[in-house]
C-alpha cells in the first residue's frame, strides 16, 4: 500500500507547524491529491463544474415527480442566465461552469458559449413500458462525456466536479444503485425535490415494479444495459466523463445522489476494462474520487456507508447541479495550500513535542 | 418567535429556484445572518480572524501538555511571520488576521502591524497552587477583548471569527465547562495537542485535584471568579471579544474547543447583565452566534451536544487558531450570496412545484 511518494507526503505533512494529525481530513486530502497529481507540490488549475441536464420518460406520468418535465429545461435557461445556485457558486469560487444538453426535452436555439450541446435524444423513454434508451445510445453518451472532459482537461484544467439536472432522475439512481447493490428500492428512494408521503409511496411503488419488469436484479454487473433500461442521459454521460476525468488523474468531486450513481455506473466499467490503478491499493473507481458531501435526499447516506466513503461536507442539502462539489472546492484548494505553503517546525523555529504520539 | 423581516426572509429563500429547504444549512444560515443585520440583503464586510495568544502557568509543569510552553511563543511568531495553517487559509479566503499578545510569556520586541499587544501578563500563574489571575486581571482582560473588537468593527468590519493559542489552555477549557456544566472534568478531558494514554490519565487527575482545590462546582454562574481561578488571558480576552461583537450586531464564528469555553463564559456575563435580545427568542449569546466546525478534541462534540447546536464543518480538526472558523467563513458567503443573487422561481420563469409541500 505504501510508497515511496506516500511516505515523502506523509512526511511533510506530518512536519508542519501542527500537531500531527491536526488538520484531519485536509491531510487526508493533500495526501491523496498528490497522489493523484504524483508529486509533493500539487496545484489546482482552472477547476470546472460540469452539470450535465437530461429529461426522463417517467417524469410525464407524474408518478415519481414534484415538479413537471419542464422544469429541467427551465432550469438549464436558469443556468445558462446565471441565477441557479449553482451559478452563485462557481462564480464565488471562481470555478467555471459548463452547461451540458446531454438529452433535454427542449431544443435549445440560441447556443451561449457556457453551453455544451451533446443532445444524445429529446428524454430518455417511460421505463414503465419500456428501456430508457438503446444500449447504442448509452454507450454514445458515454462517449460523449469522455469527450466533453477530455477537452476541458486539454484546455488545462486539472480539478472537475460533475452535477446533473433532470426531473426524475432521482428514480433512475435509485434504481442503478438498486440493481447494483442487490438492496431493495425501499432502501434509496427518497421524496427528490420535495413528494409528500403519498407520492414517496407511489414512487417506490412504481420504482419496484420498473425493477422487476426489467429484471434489473440480473443487471448489477452490466452497467450498459442496466443504463439502457432506467438510465438517463445525463447519469450516463456522466458515468463516461469520470471514466475520462481518472484517467487524465484529474482531481475528482462527486456531488449527490444522482452523481454518486453515475460514478456506481463508471466504476462498474471501470473494473469491467481493467483500468491500470493509478496509485497501489486504489482498485476502484471511488478510491481516485473526492466526496464532496451528503445529500440529505434520504438513500445517500445509506449508498455513502454502502461504499464505505465519508464525504467533506454534510449541509443537510439536497439540491443537485454540483452545489455540494463547489462548496466542497475551497477545502480541496485548502489541502494543497496548507501542504504548499505551512512553515515546518524547523523552518519556522517551533519546538516540536518530545514525546508527540500519533494522531489518537 | 415569528417577525416580519423573519417572515420576509424566509419567503424570499423559498421563492428561490431550488425546491424549498433544499440548500439545507445554507438556508439556516441566510435567515440567521438577515435577522443579525436587520435586513433582506446582508452584506459580509472585511472578514476578520484574532487570534488570541496566551500562556498558562500550569503548562510549565508538564503535567498537562504535549509541547513545551515555549511554543506559544514561537507560534505567535509563526503567525507573524505567515507559516501557521490560519494564514494559510485567511489569505486562501482574503480575511485579515490580527494576532493578539493577550499574555504570551515573551516579548515580542519588534511590534508588526498584525501584532496588537494587550499583554495582561507573562502567563498566568500554576493554578495547581494558586488562582491562574486576580479576578482584576480577569476584567482587565476581559475589558481589552472588547476594546479590540470594537476598533476592527469602527474600521468596517461586520464578520468575526475568534482562534487562540495557548500551550495548555485545553486544560483551562476543560475546567470552564465542567463548573459550568456541573459535569465531572473526565467529560471534556481530551488528548490536547497529543497527550498518548498516561499523559492523558495524568491531565485528568491533575484537572480533578485543580477542581477540588478551586472548589470550582460553586462557581458556575460566577465567570469573572471561574476565570480568575483557572481561566487564561486569552479565554478572558475573547469573552469580551464575543460580547462587543454581538453587541454591534456582527456575524460571529465560533472556532474550537477552548472557543466555546470562552463563549461560554461570555454568555454567563451576557445573561448576568441582561443583555437585549437581538431577535425575538434569541436569549442566550449562543444564538447569536455561528458554530463553525466539531473540533476532534474528546470534549468538544459532547460541549456542543449539551449546549443544543450542531457546526457547520465536521472535518476531523483539532488545531485551534481559529482554523475552523476560516474554513467556515466561505459557507456564510454562500448563505448570503444564494440570498442575493439567486433568481426566483417567477424572475426565471421555472416553474413551481404544484402538489410542493415543505421540506421533509
Amino acid at each position: 500500500m505504501s510508497s515511496n511518494l506516500q511516505q515523502q507526503l506523509q512526511q511533510i505533512i506530518d512536519n508542519k507547524t501542527k500537531p500531527r494529525g491536526a488538520l484531519g481530513r485536509l491531510e487526508e486530502l493533500a495526501l491523496q491529491i498528490g497522489l493523484i497529481q504524483q508529486t509533493t507540490r500539487p496545484v489546482i488549475q482552472q477547476p470546472h463544474i460540469v452539470v450535465f441536464a437530461g429529461d426522463h420518460g417517467i417524469a410525464k406520468t407524474g408518478l415519481v415527480n414534484a415538479y413537471p418535465q419542464e422544469v429541467t429545461a427551465q432550469m438549464v435557461l436558469n443556468f445558462i442566465h446565471g441565477g441557479a445556485a449553482i451559478n452563485v457558486f462557481c462564480r464565488q469560487h471562481q470555478l467555471t461552469l459548463r452547461v451540458v444538453d446531454a438529452g433535454v426535452n427542449f431544443d435549445f436555439t440560441s447556443n451561449p458559449t457556457n453551453l455544451i450541446t451533446a443532445k444524445v435524444g429529446y428524454g430518455t423513454k417511460n421505463y414503465l413500458t419500456e428501456p430508457a434508451m438503446s444500449v447504442y445510445d448509452a454507450i454514445q453518451a458515454i462517449d460523449k462525456g469522455r469527450n466533453i472532459v477530455n477537452q476541458i482537461a486539454a484546455a488545462g484544467c486539472n480539478c472537475i466536479g460533475f452535477g446533473e439536472m433532470g426531473i426524475g432522475n432521482t428514480s433512475a439512481a435509485t434504481l442503478i444503485m438498486s440493481a447494483i447493490t442487490g438492496l431493495p428500492v425501499t432502501e434509496f428512494t427518497g421524496r427528490g425535490a420535495g413528494l409528500n408521503n403519498e407520492q414517496l409511496e407511489t414512487k417506490i411503488n412504481t420504482l419496484q415494479q420498473v425493477f422487476e419488469k426489467h429484471a434489473l436484479n440480473t443487471l448489477g454487473e452490466q452497467p450498459i444495459e442496466l443504463l439502457s433500461r432506467v438510465g438517463g442521459f445525463e447519469i450516463a454521460m456522466m458515468a463516461g466523463a469520470y471514466l475520462e476525468a481518472v484517467k487524465l488523474k484529474m482531481i475528482v468531486l462527486v456531488d449527490g445522489f444522482i452523481a454518486t450513481a453515475a460514478l456506481m455506473i463508471a466504476n462498474a466499467i471501470y473494473i469491467a476494462e481493467k483500468h491500470r490503478t493509478l496509485v497501489s491499493g486504489w482498485t476502484t473507481l471511488t478510491d481516485h474520487c473526492i466526496f464532496a458531501h451528503t445529500s440529505q435526499e434520504a438513500g445517500h447516506e445509506k449508498i455513502l456507508k454502502h461504499l464505505g466513503v465519508s464525504p467533506l461536507l454534510s449541509l443537510s442539502m439536497r439540491l443537485g447541479e454540483g452545489t455540494g462539489a463547489a462548496l466542497a472546492m475551497p477545502m480541496i484548494q485548502s489541502a494543497v495550500n496548507f501542504l504548499n505553503e505551512m512553515a515546518s517546525f524547523e523552518s519556522a523555529g517551533v519546538s516540536n513535542a518530545e514525546h508527540q504520539t500519533p494522531n489518537a
